[in-house]
């Protein structure tokens, strides 16, 4: 019997706010930022399990602290137990009572327990020697049922009706995971788009997009109208009628103005509009898609958990379903969120970028290829070219598309070197002479 | 020209598990808790704002560390700057990029920022020398609609209703005014309805109810249906047809089962249903509000932010607004939530109890009937009768009803020695010996 002996976090963040990298209309100098944690046991093997939440800098140290709070729930326990019955482990820590109560089911605490959830999942991948969109493609419809919480679904999705879905895809999943390792997984990139970019540089960005295969890029918009028509018209002049633009307005706008906005940019034949809103609006989601139809509207990021994924499906408010690896609460409510989707035919378009979020989504969208929906038209996980290279494994992206991981665990893996250089305040990255640099 | 100088941070918990006080159907053993803050200036006055997110325990500290991280934006701030345009302040912590992250608006962060915001009311009420209540209606239309955000109101409410809603409250003010002084607020008692109480207690609490002269009780339900048919034709039998008794089932239920455990109860004749589901699950709610109409469903205490509440009102999801005042970004933000109320002529009956609650409450409905609604009619405070004797100035409850707060402030501000006494973990109650006692 090996146990788990010890949770370490560290308030690891990056100075992107320096470039403007990650600027948008509503996060002007986001520095990009991992609420980092280690799990550790006293296994033989060594093995670690590491998570995280992103966070774009001030408050990381809070959301940090949330994740420490919850080492009294783990450590000391059996290690087989906790990875044995993740569903358990899971209902364990998002029902702890007296932790509820700082969300239910939302913000710090609730992103805190995705953090562990996903930690305790790359351990899981690790143990077993298959990186977890390989080791969750191999689970029967029952084990992966088990890991989810029916309750608050149970109006939109009953446990029959999730294992309906999971047994319906069985039967091409070697198929399917054979078309996967030959052609990759279909990406879009959001690296031209960000609004702190100067013409040039978006013309620059876009014209290599399409060299480098995407068919799909990404603009911010929402900051100013005249800008934005300007914007739109250089990138699809740049990319040529046949690639996809699709915009993000980053919940800058309220209902009406979301619609005319929109319909004032129609004319460069738009992809999706995300989060034209707040992202608890479903009722406010579901006007603005109903009005700017047939242009989908897409969200995700910024959706607190399965049950607000619930409601915007069944109000017709979302027609592309962004799931982010560290906002819920980790694999099992992302689970939850693929099945959802799967009943009610809407494809999922991962949220990524930040940093580590592109490592992450992708063993999601590929496991939902294998074993969920399996289906791959029209869906694409996002790209954004920035801090790969502190991951162990970084994210393979080559001719537009996602190829799948080969080491074993979770994808959210950063280096040694980069958990100590970039450490805020201590790291080295973060003294001044540094800064001047 | 005085300075804000400090903001200090206090994990105040009390041990209210050991007695069952507070128990209910997911919330099995609270310890009331408060995660506390004192705001200081360099003012020759020498006062304190004092303000609280209200919390049932564990994490606790992680509240208090959220609280703390909001120092950067007020300390060195001008006192007067600060409070003489709260509208602005809010502005200030609600949508600063990084934090706003980490909710957006909702759990830690967002509660963070309403203790915060409270704290510089009851900072502004006391410079002002009157308590909350008073200080607010007495503040003109204008005034009050610029310390509302209208982002993602408006297709709800705009900034010219809500001038409407206030200036049609003018006239009757005053006599309102003389009214409250000389009748109170009505008031409702949840002390007999505590799921881990016996029979015999919820007997004797629910006479002393009727007799201290309370209209409404309400009980606990959702754990096991026998058990509440039981309690509530125990609690129908005690109080008689005449005086009102709302259940409440924590979230406890989904869709189907809560009309289905309603209808089974409601031939004790209910006043309402509070949390039936998740607070989250605005289309559940208006399912179940549909199904089991006339009884009315009351919801609140969780909601995390006024967009969630308009859209609760938009879809006729609840029929009883129960606001709180440490969930959503404090007294600005529940100023919008009672102009939505007022919008869709709903009743608010702020959720109370825990700790400080019912101190900090009661100038949210006081001010409402003066100001806002206009509104007594079927409105209730919620009363429970618990530790109240740690506040500088405790609720003033008798005959059934509150009576108005005298003290300037906003009624946050516990004793010196409670806040040492309490301090979690290094204050005397929580030491071993205080324990066993």
């Amino acid at each position: 019997m090996s146990l788990i002996t010890g949770m370490k976090t560290i308030d690891v963040r990056f100075p992107t706010s320096r470039e403007l990298d990650g600027s948008d209309a509503m996060n002007p100098d986001p520095d990009y930022s991992a609420a980092y944690l280690v799990i550790s046991t006293d296994d033989a093997d060594g093995l670690e399990g590491h998570g995280f939440v992103f966070t774009i800098g001030r408050g990381n140290d809070v959301q940090a602290a949330a994740i420490q709070a919850l080492e009294p729930f783990l450590v000391g326990l059996d290690v087989e137990q906790v990875l044995g019955d993740m569903g358990k482990t899971w209902r364990d820590l998002v029902h702890d009572s007296q932790l509820r109560w700082l969300g239910p089911e939302k913000g710090v605490m609730h992103m805190a327990i995705g953090a562990a959830v996903n930690a305790l999942w790359d351990l899981k991948a690790k143990r077993a020697g298959l990186p977890l969109w390989e080791l969750l493609s191999a689970m029967t419809p029952e084990e992966l049922v088990d890991l989810v919480d029916f309750r608050y679904l149970s109006d939109a999705l009953t446990r029959e009706e999730a294992l309906e879905i999971l047994r319906a895809a069985e039967p091409g999943k070697q198929g399917r995971r054979a078309l996967l390792l030959e052609q990759g997984y279909p990406a879009y990139t959001t690296t031209p788009g960000w609004l702190g970019y100067s013409d040039a540089k978006l013309t620059r960005l876009a014209t290599e997009a399409v060299e480098q295969g995407f068919s799909q890029i990404k603009l911010k918009v929402g900051a100013d109208l005249h800008d934005d028509i300007r914007r739109l018209r250089t990138a699809r002049a740049v990319v040529g009628p046949d690639i996809k633009i699709a915009i993000d307005a980053n919940q800058r706008w309220d209902v009406e103005q979301a619609v005319e906005w929109v319909k004032a940019l129609a004319e460069f034949d738009i992809a999706w509009v995300e989060e034209p809103t707040s992202p608890d609006d479903v009722l406010a989601h579901a006007r603005i898609a109903k009005a700017i139809a047939p242009i989908p509207v897409a969200t995700g990021e910024h959706c607190q958990n399965r049950i607000l994924f619930k409601q915007f499906l069944q109000a017709d408010a979302l027609q592309v379903l962004q799931l982010d690896a560290s906002r819920v609460a980790g694999v099992n409510e992302n689970i939850s969120i693929l099945l959802l989707a799967a009943k009610f035919g809407v494809r999922v378009c991962p949220h990524a970028g930040g940093v580590g979020l592109c490592e992450a989504v992708q063993h999601l969208s590929m496991f939902d290829f294998l074993a969920v929906s399996g289906q791959r038209k029209d869906r694409y996980i996002e790209f954004v070219d920035h801090l790969h290279e502190h991951f162990l494994e970084p994210i393979d992206v080559h001719d537009g598309a996602y190829w799948p991981p080969k080491l074993p665990g979770a994808g959210y893996e950063i280096t040694a070197g980069t958990l100590s250089d970039y450490e805020f305040p201590i790291g080295m990255v973060w003294q001044p002479q540094s800064v001047e640099a």
